[in-house]
C-alpha cells in the first residue's frame, strides 16, 4: 500500500483508516460521517428554477384542459425562424466540417479570430468604442456566462442584484456563497422607477442589467455613468448584462458599458446573439473583459482579470461550435445585419400592441419601448401568482409571474413580445375581453 | 438613499460609508483595501494550460522555420472529417432552423429526449446496464462537465486525483479549493502498471479516467471493481471519465464503469462524442449521475445527485445546440454506428503503426491497445520537455511532454493516433531514422 502524497502536506482529514477488503466491517455511523461531501449552499436554493415551475404549471392545465389554445408571452424565448445569411453560412460550415481539408476540430476556446474580429469591429469600434478582439470572449449563452463568472471572484465580496432580477444571478450566488453570505438586493420599484439608486455602502461587485429583465426598463447615460463613477470610485466591479441591446430605439440610452467614461476600468459586460439574431436554440454570446480591468491580489499585485476569465475558459469551456461561430459571424454581413434589424422591428411592434392593449385596459404598465419585456401591474391588486393562474385558466395565456424575479416583484407580471403578430393580437383581444 | 436590505442580515461588511458624490475623495490606500476581491486560487495554478505553453512553443518554432513539415501527434484533436449521416442530420436540422413551424429555441436544458433516450438505449440497455434517459445529462462536452461538476461538491472532501492526470481535473479543484486543500495525488508509474493503488487513507472524491489519458492504459474489469468496492465502503464518489470507451477492442475490459455491481450507488460516469465520432469542434457530451446516487447533507438527509446536477445544469446552462444534439442522435443509427467504428479503426490502425514503430525502434511505451494514446518512456534519459523540443527541432514533430501531466510524467511522452495513416507513417518514418 502506497502513502498517497498530498500537495500542501497541510490538511490531511483526521480520519480513522478504512483498509480494502474489510468489506463493510465498519458501521453505518461510520459511513455517514466520512462521506462525501456536497455543495450544502445548493439546499438553500429554491426548490426549482422559476421557468421549470412555470413549465410544470402549464402541463397540469394542459393535461386537463387538451383543447385550451394557450398563447406563450411568457419565456423570453423567439420565435422568428433563423435568418437567411445565417443558415446559409451554417450550410456551409457543415460542408466544410464533412471534408478533411476543411473539417475543423477544437477551436481556440475564446472564440475564432474571424468572429471576435468583427464583434471588435462592428459592435464596437463602429460606435466609437475602443474594445479589442483580445477583450472577446465568444460563449455558449449568457446565462453560461454570467452563471460562470463567478467563479474568478472572491467569496469576501458583497455581492449586490437588483430585487427584482433575473434568477440566475441570485441562485448562481448562492450556489457559490450561501444566503449567509453577502449578497445585497438593490430594490426596484415604481417609487424609484425601477432603477437601483445608488447605495451609501461600499459594494463590491455589482449586477446591472439594462434594457432590463424583467421589468423592461433602461437607464440612460447620466443614471448608468452615476454607477460607473461609483464603481470607480468604490473600485467595484459591475457585471453588465446587455443581452437585449437590440432592442434600443432611443439613441440616448447607450448600448454598451462602455460608451461611459472610465467603464472599462471597472465592468466586464455580457453579450447574446440570442435575442437579437433568434440564436435561443444555437447557442452564441460574448463576455467583454477589458485589459485595463484589475483587480488587486491579497499580496498586492495587479491581477488582470481578463488574465483570469482566460484562464476560466481554456480549463473549463473548449469553445462554442465552430459552425455556431459561423452563424453569428453573418449576422455581421450587411445582409445578415439588415435581417436582425427586421427580426427585432417584428418582435418591437409585437411590444407596441400589448402597449396599446393593456393602454386601452387601463392597466398600469413599464417597459416595451427600448425592451421587448413588459412589465405590468397586476389589475385588482392580485399578487402575482394568483393572476398568472388566472390568466392561463381564463385567457389561455401564459406569463411570468413578477414575484418569481424577486419579493419586489410581487404584484406584478412580466410579457415578452416573442410571438408571432397573429398570437400577439389573439392574446391582446382576450385580454381586453376578460372580465376579472 | 435607502437602506441596502441584506438577505442574510449577518456579515455587513465593516467598510466606512462611501458617499457617491464625493468623488475621489478617498486615499488610495483605502481604495485598495475595499476593493472587490479575487478568486485567489487562481493565483495558485501554473501559469498557463499546457496545451497553450506547446501551442506557444510551436509557434515560435515555425516563425523561425516556415519551411518545416510538422507533424502533430500532440493534442488529442481527431483528423477525419465528420461521417455522412452526421452532415446530412446536420443539413436537416439547419433547414428545420429555418422554417416557422420547426425552428426550436430554448431546449431542455439536460437534452432533447430524442437523444437521451438514444444514448440510454444503445449505450447502456443493449449492453445490460440499466441507465435511464433520467439519468443522462447532454453537455458541451467532458471538459466542462468533468471541470464544473465540482460545482456541487463540498469544500471538505478529499479529492484524489491520479499523478499523471489530465490537467482539467487538477486545475479545476485548485481553482475551487486551492493547493492548500485536500487534493491528493494518487501515483501511476511503470512499478504499478500506470494503475493507482487501493489507498489505505478515506479518500472522498476520486476522478478516474480509463483508457486513460494521458497513459493508455485500462482497467480490466476486477481492478475498477476494486475501485468501485473501496467507494462503496468508504461513501466516496468516483467520477469516471469514459471518454475513450469507443477504443476498447479487449471484451474484458469495461465500457462503462456500470458493469461494475454497485457502481450506480458511487459513481458519475463522464462521455464524449469528441473521439469516438469526431465531434471536437462540434463540442458534444453526456454525464450520467444515477438516481440511486445519494449524499448525506450536513443536518442528516439523503440528497439526490442526480438533483443537484440537475439544478446546476438548470442555472448555468442552457443546453447544447438544436443541429449538435441531432449530429449526435445520427451517430446512433445504424449508418452512424458504421461510420463510427470505422474512424475508429482508422485511428487504431495509426496506434498499431505507432506501437510497430517504437517496437522496432527498441523504445518502451505503454498502451495504444485499447487506446488512441501511447504513452512512451523518453529514450537516453531525457526529461518530457528535452525530448519534446529535440523532437519538434530535429523531426519536426509535436507530441505531448509527460510531465505536463504530472510529476511522475518526467520522462515520457505521449503520442496520439489522431492523424491520417499517411502522417502517421511519415512521423514513425522520421522517428525510425532519428539519431538522438
Amino acid at each position: 500500500m502506497n502513502n498517497v502524497p498530498i500537495i500542501s502536506g497541510k490538511k490531511w482529514k483526521d480520519v480513522q483508516v478504512v483498509r480494502f477488503n474489510q468489506s463493510f466491517s465498519i458501521s453505518f455511523h461510520q459511513q455517514i460521517e466520512y462521506m462525501f461531501e456536497i455543495n450544502e449552499n445548493y439546499l438553500q436554493l429554491n426548490e426549482s428554477y422559476l421557468f421549470s415551475t412555470i413549465a410544470k404549471r402549464i402541463e397540469k392545465f394542459s393535461a386537463s384542459h387538451p383543447e385550451a389554445d394557450i398563447i406563450r408571452l411568457g419565456i423570453g424565448d423567439v420565435t422568428l425562424p433563423l435568418p437567411p445569411s445565417v443558415l446559409q453560412a451554417m450550410h456551409n460550415a457543415v460542408d466544410e466540417m464533412g471534408v478533411k481539408e476543411t473539417f475543423r476540430g477544437y477551436g481556440p476556446e475564446q472564440g475564432y479570430a474571424f468572429l471576435r474580429e468583427k464583434i471588435s469591429e462592428v459592435d464596437f469600434r463602429q460606435r466609437g468604442i475602443d474594445i479589442s478582439p483580445g477583450e472577446i470572449f465568444v460563449g455558449d449563452g449568457s446565462k453560461s456566462d454570467t452563471g460562470n463568472i463567478g467563479d474568478i471572484l472572491g467569496e469576501g465580496n458583497v455581492v449586490a442584484i437588483t430585487n427584482p432580477v433575473y434568477p440566475v444571478y441570485l441562485d448562481t450566488n448562492i450556489m457559490r456563497l450561501g444566503k449567509s453570505s453577502q449578497i445585497v438586493l438593490l430594490p426596484c420599484g415604481e417609487e424609484n422607477g425601477f432603477l437601483p439608486e445608488i447605495p451609501s455602502h461600499h459594494l463590491d461587485v455589482i449586477y446591472l442589467c439594462y434594457p432590463n429583465n424583467p421589468t423592461g426598463t433602461v437607464m440612460n447615460r447620466e443614471q448608468l455613468k452615476q454607477w460607473v463613477d461609483y464603481a470607480l470610485e468604490n473600485r467595484s466591479l459591475i457585471l453588465f448584462d446587455a443581452a437585449y441591446e437590440a432592442f434600443i430605439r432611443d439613441n440616448e440610452i447607450p448600448r454598451s458599458i462602455y460608451e461611459i467614461e472610465g467603464a472599462a476600468a471597472c465592468a466586464i459586460e455580457f453579450r447574446s446573439f440570442s435575442k437579437n439574431a433568434g440564436f435561443t436554440g444555437l447557442r452564441c454570446s460574448y463576455t467583454v473583459v477589458p485589459k485595463v480591468l484589475t483587480a488587486r491580489s491579497a499580496e498586492g499585485s495587479n491581477i488582470s482579470l481578463n488574465g483570469l476569465w482566460n484562464r476560466r475558459q481554456s480549463t473549463k469551456f473548449n469553445g462554442t461550435p465552430y459552425i455556431v461561430q459561423k452563424a453569428a459571424e453573418a449576422v455581421y454581413s450587411p445582409e445578415g445585419q439588415q435581417e436582425v434589424r427586421e427580426m427585432v422591428s417584428y418582435y418591437m411592434r409585437n411590444a407596441e400592441m400589448i402597449r396599446e392593449g393593456l393602454t386601452e385596459k387601463g392597466w398600469t404598465f413599464f417597459g416595451g419601448k427600448d425592451s421587448p419585456y413588459i412589465w405590468l401591474k397586476c389589475p385588482g391588486g392580485m399578487d402575482s401568482w394568483t393572476f398568472f393562474d388566472r390568466l392561463l385558466q381564463e385567457c389561455h395565456i401564459v406569463g411570468t409571474p413578477g414575484v418569481g424575479f424577486g419579493s419586489k416583484g410581487e404584484g406584478y407580471f412580466r410579457l415578452t413580445a416573442f410571438n408571432s403578430h397573429e398570437r400577439t393580437a389573439e392574446a391582446v383581444r382576450r385580454i381586453k375581453q376578460w372580465e376579472y
